[in-house]
C-alpha cells in the first residue's frame, strides 16, 4: 500500500500521520519537537519518520512523499524555512525538504503549517468544503485560505497573515511595532497575560473553565476576546468571502465554550448591522472534532498532490 | 468585425467601450446616467448601447456581446441586480440582463462595478498582472479582487467588501450601524463632510487643491485620509497578499497627491514595522492612467470571455 506521511512540527509538539491512498489514516504519532537549530530540526523530522513508519509497519524509504508543515516562512519550491523562530530557525533559509530527501530517499513537501492546516481542514470536513480560512489561533494568529479548492498563498506569501490587522489603535503594544494587532488581543501570550494559568497549563481552558465558574472577570475577558476573534471572522468574510472559517490552534482547544462566544458576538453584531446579517457569520463559523490534526493531515495531503503530479509526468 | 460592448454605470454618469478582438478600444462614449427605477436602467443601458454602435459605425444587434457594470449585488448568473440604491433598484431583484437582451438581440452579462474595475484593471496593465485587488473609492468604497487570474465573488458575492471592516472603534458612526468603518473615512461623503466643496466639485481634488496651496487644516485631512487608504492597503495584503493594489474610484480623480500620500504614508509604517517593510506596500500601489475606464473595460472582458465560452460549446 502506498503511503504518504505528514508532519505537523509545532514549537512545543509533534504530530505526524501517515495516510493511505483514500486519505484514511494508517497510523499516527505524537511526541515533543526536538528543536534549537536547523540541523536539530531536520534530525527531528528524520526520527518522526521512522516512529511513523514502524507505527505503519513499514520502512521509512517506502513512503510515497513527505510533507511537512512548520511556522516560519516557507519557500515551498525550494524547500526552504526562514524565520520559524519557535524552532531556532533564523532569517537564514533552512534546506529542511532536500535534509529529509537526502536522509531518506523521499520526495518531501515543506508547507507553512497554517496553509497546511487549511488544506487538512477541507479533507477532515469531507472535501465538500473547499472553500475555507482556517483562522489559527496559538502563539501567534494567522488564517490559511483554501478558496475554490486553491491554497491562495499570496503574492509575497503573507495571504491570510490578519494576525497583525490593527483592530484598535489605541490598543496595546505588539512586538510587531504597531498597537491593537489581531495577535495582541488573543494569541495564547496575550490571554495568559491577562489570565494567568499554572506553568504549562493551558490558558484558554483556564480561562473557559473560570468563566463556566462565574467569575465575573474571566467572563468579560471570554467576551472581550471573542469579540475580537468576532472582528476577525467578519475582516475575512469581508475580504475574501470563505464559505466557512473553521477556528483551529492552541487557543480553541479550550472547546466549544469559545467557539459559541465568538457566533455569540457575531449574532449580536447581525442584529445591529443589517449588512453583517446577510453575510451570515455565525452559521459560517466551524470548529474541527477533538483530536483532528489538520496540519498534518493538510501536509500529506499536499505532499500527495505534488508527488501524484510528479509522478504522472514521469 | 466582431465587437464587444462594456457599458460602466454609475450613479451620475456612464462610461461605454467597444472592443476589438484583440482589446483594442474602437469608440468610447460618456453620458450622464438615467435611472430611478429597473426599468429605466434597462432603457438607459439600451440607449447607451445604440450610441455607443452608432460611435463604433455598426447596429446594436451586431455587436456579439454585451457587459454591464452598476453598482449593487450582482447576479451574474441570473442577470439580475439588487440594492443599487444610486439607480433606483431596491431589494427586489432587476431582471437588468434579461431586459437588455430581449430589447438588443445580444448576450449580456452584468456584473458588480467593483468586480468589472478589478478585471478591467488587468486588461489596462497590459494584463500581465493578473493578481490585483482594485480598490475603489467613491460614493461608496468596495475592493474586487483578481486572484492569481481569476476574479473572486465570494461565498456570498462579498469578497473584497471591505468598506465595512472597521479601522477604528471610536471612530465615526456609519450609516451601516458600526463605527469607524473604512468607508466612512474615506468615501468622497466622508472627505465632502469634513471639506465642503462647490455643489458638485470634486471632493478629493478640492482638498488636494488646498493642501497643495499650504493649507495646513486641508494637509492634515489629506494625510489622514491618506493612513486610512494605507489601512486599507495593508488589511488587503495581509488578507490576500495581491501583487499589486490598484486605487481607483472617484475620489482618485484627485490625481498623484492623494496616491503620493499614500505610498508616503505605507513608507512611514515600513520603518516602524520590519513586518510590514517585507511586503513592500508602497510598491504596489498603482493608479490607473488619466481617462482609463476600467468599469466599462473590465465589463466587455467579462462579456468576450462569456460569449467565447459559449461560443466554443456550441
Amino acid at each position: 500500500m502506498t503511503l504518504v506521511a505528514g508532519l505537523d512540527i509545532g514549537g512545543t509538539k509533534t504530530l505526524a500521520v501517515a495516510i493511505g491512498p483514500g486519505g484514511d489514516v494508517v497510523a499516527t504519532t505524537r511526541g515533543p519537537t526536538r528543536s534549537g537549530d536547523p540541523a536539530t530540526v531536520a534530525a527531528h523530522a528524520v526520527a518522526t519518520l521512522g516512529e511513523l513508519a514502524g507505527a505503519a509497519g513499514i520502512e521509512v524509504g517506502e513512503l510515497a512523499a513527505v510533507g511537512i508543515g512548520l511556522p516560519g516562512i516557507v519557500d515551498t519550491d525550494r524547500g526552504e524555512v526562514r524565520h520559524a523562530v519557535n524552532l531556532g530557525i533564523d532569517r537564514q533559509p533552512a534546506p529542511l525538504g532536500r535534509d529529509v530527501e537526502v536522509a531518506t530517499g523521499v520526495p518531501t513537501v515543506v508547507v507553512n503549517d497554517v496553509d497546511a492546516a487549511a488544506v487538512g481542514a477541507v479533507e477532515l470536513l469531507g472535501g465538500h468544503d473547499s472553500d475555507l480560512a482556517y483562522l489559527s489561533i496559538g502563539t501567534g494568529v494567522a488564517a490559511g485560505l483554501v478558496l475554490s479548492g486553491q491554497l491562495r498563498r499570496g503574492a509575497h506569501g503573507a495571504a491570510g497573515e490578519i494576525g497583525h490587522v490593527v483592530l484598535d489603535p489605541s490598543g496595546p503594544e505588539c512586538p510587531c511595532g504597531q498597537r491593537g494587532c489581531l495577535e495582541v488581543l488573543v494569541s495564547g501570550p496575550a490571554i495568559a497575560r491577562r489570565w494567568p494559568a499554572a506553568d504549562g497549563a493551558p490558558v484558554a481552558t483556564h480561562l473557559v473553565t473560570a468563566a463556566a465558574a462565574g467569575d465575573e472577570g474571566a467572563m468579560a475577558l471570554l467576551a472581550e476576546i471573542a469579540g475580537h476573534l468576532a472582528s476577525a471572522v467578519q475582516l475575512l468574510a469581508l475580504a475574501v468571502d470563505p464559505q466557512r472559517i473553521v477556528l483551529g490552534g492552541g487557543v480553541t482547544e479550550a472547546g466549544p465554550p469559545l467557539a459559541d462566544a465568538v457566533r455569540s458576538s457575531l449574532a449580536a453584531r447581525a442584529r445591529a448591522v443589517p449588512l453583517l446579517a446577510e453575510l451570515a457569520l455565525a452559521d459560517r463559523v466551524t470548529v474541527l472534532p477533538p483530536g483532528a490534526a489538520p496540519g498534518a493531515t493538510g501536509a500529506a495531503v499536499l505532499a500527495s498532490a505534488r508527488w501524484s503530479s510528479q509522478a504522472a509526468v514521469t
